[in-house]
């Protein structure tokens, strides 16, 4: 089990000889469990854990493969120095924020702390910048990366098992995941070429209600969805907003990919637009400030009584996790302050990355399946996010992907993970953030040959 | 909200203006709520949620006061050169690992990891060690500390509205937060002086049977509990055992003070004696890595199908945290190899000054209240760990602290909190392990008083 979507192995860490040990001597068959895996919580059973096995276990098997499934951020410009770099920037703001008193960084920084986190101020100023999102920092939560953030709200929303989880499908597998294990039922809304199909959304919504179920929120990526990589347009994101207002459910905006977009602006993020508290925004630093550091944060400025909703996702995360590495905050918030609390500023390069591997897939998939002869191959244009979808003229399942990897060495991730429902589509997802021009070539000719070899099949 | 139990608040973090600008201008009831509480998770109604709010709030109100409150680890060695010091000593030894391939360390330490962690060989070293607990580095989860490793553990366990948690009262009161997070009902089973009554236990588990209940495990801290501070003797912890067996339940072995004890040695642990696959065993590197690094772990080796529990508590963890920030375990990974992966030769320092505030907290209550004069007080004497209980002629409740805090400035928990009904009790835990021995005095001085006062009215 690795990484954030089950589409996003970690092949190379785990055959590092060190880190695993390689397969485990099968306990097998012949040995009586000493726990009976139907008497465990039901996620364990999920199509969502099968999912998240099989792609990474395919990745494990086919390590020489290209990869088109990673969602992993660029690691050409990792460097361990710049850890050491940004901790000791924080250090120095902390230590004059904080009068010169040593004793009190240090136990800021290696204590127990704070269950909504050190660094809210600066991701406060963070979202003013580059997102023009004001919000006061008491109502941010900083996270175990962005998968706490929404598990956290979820958690806070499900009181009965009449409270369910509306999402736009197809949908990132986490959610999947998250939902399933707050016990909470996910209710498709269908995607569309604009993003989401807003008729099917009211009638889900009316159609929940009528079922005795209490729709609470959306999840929704406004920028460059996860698989699909659609944005949603101005207008679209208005109407969510009017009709979360309308129809009494909470807006969960997952915005990971909206920094990384082509040469025309983005329009507003929805919780830009929110004016009346309707958006819980979630925030993630794995794509734009580093992976390693786990950190994420939660934007919940929604009154709750007395408190913010914030507050009472503070109060579950204490039961949960307690707070957040103040070290790993440290590394985050060091990077902040490098750039001036701009993360754009701080992606300039991997922007740049992001956007010429795009340009270069786009350009490469033309060359090779071009309009008119061959096999009718098409695919949806992103302005920028990590993610493109292709159509393709046969039904892609599971057993495809392994004949992909095996006799074509080349890993995509069949779309039918997406919709949780095991039914074959024809479609697959291509992830060009982790690769280079030249692996994106060499995938693009394995690739064309294995569609090619399946169109005459 | 802050840190691992409620009775363990941080507030100098909380008091220092950059970090939180004070209270936050309160919305007040003037103002519609946007989500009604009622309608969110049940936990947030729980009065461990309260009591946790009001330990922490108290705190914050007097900051001046000595606090026998906190539960944190002495912070007198902290050292953030030594935090560089351990990222440096991880990375070289990842790069002696993988034959001096410093993209694959950068890789292992800042990209996206393998959810089961990346310092479980180093942990398995050190239980071998340091425990004389000998388990397959499978079988290790690493988690966003030992609260991570808890709620993992009860989620997995608790498959329907008749799982049940038992756990021995008084009790650490993160451990009624992760089961009321998990939806898990807690059963009570009746402390002793000798730390559990074990008729009780077996009492409980037939009853729950009788009444339609699965009692899955039970939550033990065999060494110097939270909050009483008594240990097991060997003969309790091997009729443990053998009750955990033929009544068919998992032991939670939770051990976060073991190492300091005083000058003779414990009991093995309940995993060391475990031949039977029974114990969980529940790891923390908050006390003896660093709190910052928020790093702890599960050891958990049942066998379940052909995978191990860790595998499912690793499919659980995708689901909730993805991984644990690789960078924090690199800090925990080297301060493991600075010290020969010996967490007893890394403490040395540390068992020293908690052995000496023991010392001078119990000789200092000697002092104060001997025997046959004054006020009737007496106390248990662990011989090691974090805490000792106070027995006092008076009943103790929240009013009585906040009295204690205002008008004779010391700080103390009173014991209903970790029984979570409500009802005083005539007893307090004090904590010795984050105040000099100056401080013990100084904070004996005003609890005496205050006791005599009380005596008097």
């Amino acid at each position: 089990m690795t990484s954030e979507t089950g589409a996003d192995p970690v092949p190379h860490l785990n055959s590092a000889p060190h880190l695993n040990p390689g397969p485990r001597p099968n306990p097998g068959p012949v040995l009586e469990p000493d726990l009976d895996l139907l008497g465990l919580h039901g996620s364990l059973e999920s199509p969502v854990i099968e999912s998240m096995n099989f792609l990474n276990e395919i990745s494990h098997r086919f390590p020489d493969a290209i990869s088109f499934a990673a969602g992993r951020p660029f690691e050409g410009f990792f460097d361990i120095e710049e850890v050491h770099g940004y901790l000791r920037t924080y250090h120095d703001h902390l230590l004059a924020e904080l009068g010169g008193d040593e004793i009190m960084v240090r136990r800021a920084m290696l204590q127990y702390g704070r269950t909504k986190g050190i660094i809210h101020d600066l991701v406060a100023r963070n979202l003013l910048l580059d997102e023009g999102i004001d919000v006061d920092p008491e109502a941010i939560v900083v996270t175990v990366g962005c998968q706490e953030a929404l598990y956290l709200t979820l958690r806070a929303l499900r009181r009965t098992e009449r409270d369910a989880l509306l999402a736009v499908f197809p949908c990132y597998v986490g959610v999947a995941g998250a939902a399933e294990l707050a016990d909470m039922p996910l209710l498709p809304v269908a995607g569309s070429p604009e993003g989401i199909d807003l008729d099917d959304l009211v009638a889900v919504v009316l159609r929940a209600r009528a079922d005795g179920m209490r729709p609470r929120a959306l999840y929704v990526v406004a920028d460059f969805a996860n698989p699909s990589g659609i944005s949603l347009d101005h207008a679209t994101r208005e109407r969510l907003l009017e009709l979360a207002e309308e129809h009494d459910f909470l807006l969960l905006e997952d915005n990971p990919y909206g920094l990384f977009h082509g040469d025309t602006e983005q329009p507003p993020t929805l919780k830009a637009l929110d004016v009346g508290r309707r958006v819980v925004y979630l925030g993630s630093f794995a794509k734009t400030g580093l992976p390693g550091a786990r950190v994420g944060y939660v934007v919940a400025d929604q009154r709750t009584g007395s408190e913010l909703l914030a507050d009472q996702l503070a109060k579950i995360k204490s039961m949960l996790t307690v707070n957040t590495s103040p070290i790993a905050q440290a590394v985050i918030g060091g990077k902040l302050l490098t750039y001036g609390c701009s993360l754009r500023a701080a992606n300039v390069r991997e922007a740049q990355v992001y956007r010429q591997n795009l340009r270069h897939l786009l350009d490469g998939l033309h060359k090779r399946f071009p309009p008119g002869t061959g096999p009718r191959v098409t695919w949806n244009t992103p302005a920028g996010g990590f993610f493109i979808v292709l159509d393709v003229p046969f039904p892609v399942d599971d057993e495809l992907l392994e004949h992909s990897a095996r006799e074509h060495r080349v890993l995509w991730t069949p779309m039918h993970h997406f919709y949780g429902d095991g039914q074959a589509r024809q479609q697959i997802r291509l992830s060009f953030s982790y690769l280079t021009p030249d692996e994106i070539t060499i995938g693009l000719d394995r690739l064309a040959n294995f569609v090619v070899q399946q169109c005459e099949a």
